[in-house]
């Protein structure tokens, strides 16, 4: 996919949500534990009820990883849904790899060819050979942490580093790296003030924006400071959408709320 | 395992040799590959052929998730065949994770409470509530991204941050965190002149050493400045052993090289 098709699907949807499938078997419908696959089922139900409000799908691996063989076949599965079902939907493997530049090959070649999601999220600690082997697959997009949501971004993120906050450093530095154009970056709403500079940095790129809802961020205020003439904004939401109940009507709560956030969406675009 | 018993494994073996599995099925020899499983079976001879050279072994995910659910089927069983077999040795799943609180808490079940390793290589951009999860499992270490081997390392680790170099900031500030006495740091033998520094911020920790022959670190300037009283070293070889021999004999090869490497350190113990 293309950051154009992505902006044509935005326009299109009146939407930039992105939906974060972050299943946690406790809170998963009683109903579903009963079917083979409850996982791929709550999502495949997720999906179906959101597919014209959210414009990405956003599967954290951990919540894969954590039941073993089963959690990767129920990921394998979700994908291969989206990408058969949903083909114009933007999917991100929010997997935060990283390593030196042969093993990011192989995480590279693991979620973005075999898997085939269209991104994966990439963590900078270890610099540019452990990211570039992300860049160097075409027509795909390295999603970089860059300032996140959590608490923890102010122990090493907002340091000064070089002259430059760490944050500041890394979207600068990655900037010169080999095939940049495929550069996305996550950027927590937790901290909307920073987005006004963040901009002036990477006025360009998509940004993915975890932390609006549950983790106190205001939409308005991303959109404010974030928006570029492209939109540039991919704001994602998981338990605020997925868990909206815990009954056997949960997708079509999931579909209430994530009717709300594009609601707001469609007034801010 | 506690330190001690690490400790006291390496005075047994007179060796502090961590070997890496990062089994490549283009390196496999040829006769592996019409088994059932050709990574378990390599792990497997590896494994048998220098379990008394050897007090670590270390699956780096990235070359199992490489080949989906079958390599996720390979690391499940090679470390069930460690726990079972060896139970001795130090087992490290080398998987670099790290995300907000709770999604860090799902790696911390997977690697080390379900798959049960003994530890986890963890990196630390996101920051205090990214790591504390790992921290938190009792009779298990985390071990913290410090100063990589590779030529990324000096785009970010080696930067000033908060009147520190990064890395240098990262040890510090990690040994405020819960259940520190938990942290092992992965630092880069291709740096060995930066291990005095270290050893003043974290004397008493295990320090997880990559890059010691194939990406030119020497061991003896490692051991020089980085070795403690506890010995505090876990030196890590992959290729170098594991690829000794492309033919039937692979497993004696690798045994031949691991033992070069243990018949050193028996010399600088």
């Amino acid at each position: 996919m293309t950051t154009q098709q992505l902006h044509e699907q935005i326009i299109k949807k009146k939407s930039f949500l992105c939906i974060g499938l972050d299943v946690d078997l406790a809170k998963v419908p009683q109903h579903l534990l009963r079917t083979e696959d409850p996982i791929f089922e709550f999502n495949k139900a997720i999906i179906d009820a959101t597919h014209d409000l959210a414009v990405a799908y956003k599967p954290n691996t951990a919540f894969y990883e954590a039941y073993g063989l089963k959690g990767w076949q129920s990921l394998e599965k979700t994908i291969k849904y989206l990408n058969e079902t949903y083909p114009d939907v933007f999917t991100i493997a929010d997997a935060k790899r990283g390593d030196i530049g042969n093993t990011s090959a192989m995480y590279a070649k693991a979620f973005l060819e075999d898997l085939n999601f269209d991104s994966v999220t990439v963590a900078p600690y270890m610099g540019k050979d452990s990211v570039e082997p992300f860049l160097a697959v075409k027509n795909k997009f390295t999603i970089l942490l860059a300032l996140t949501s959590n608490e923890g971004a102010f122990d090493f993120q907002t340091k000064q580093s070089g002259g430059l906050q760490l944050y500041k450093e890394v979207l600068e530095t990655s900037k010169t790296w080999q095939n940049s154009e495929n550069l996305m970056y996550v950027v927590g709403a937790t901290k909307a003030e920073y987005f006004k500079e963040i901009r002036q940095i990477v006025p360009d790129s998509f940004l993915l924006v975890p932390g609006v809802g549950a983790q106190g961020g205001s939409l308005q205020e991303v959109c404010q400071y974030g928006m570029n003439s492209n939109v540039g904004l991919l704001i994602n939401s998981s338990r605020g959408i997925i868990y909206a109940s815990a009954g056997e009507d949960f997708a079509q709560k999931a579909r209430e709320e994530a009717f709300k956030v594009q609601q707001e969406m469609a007034a801010l675009l």
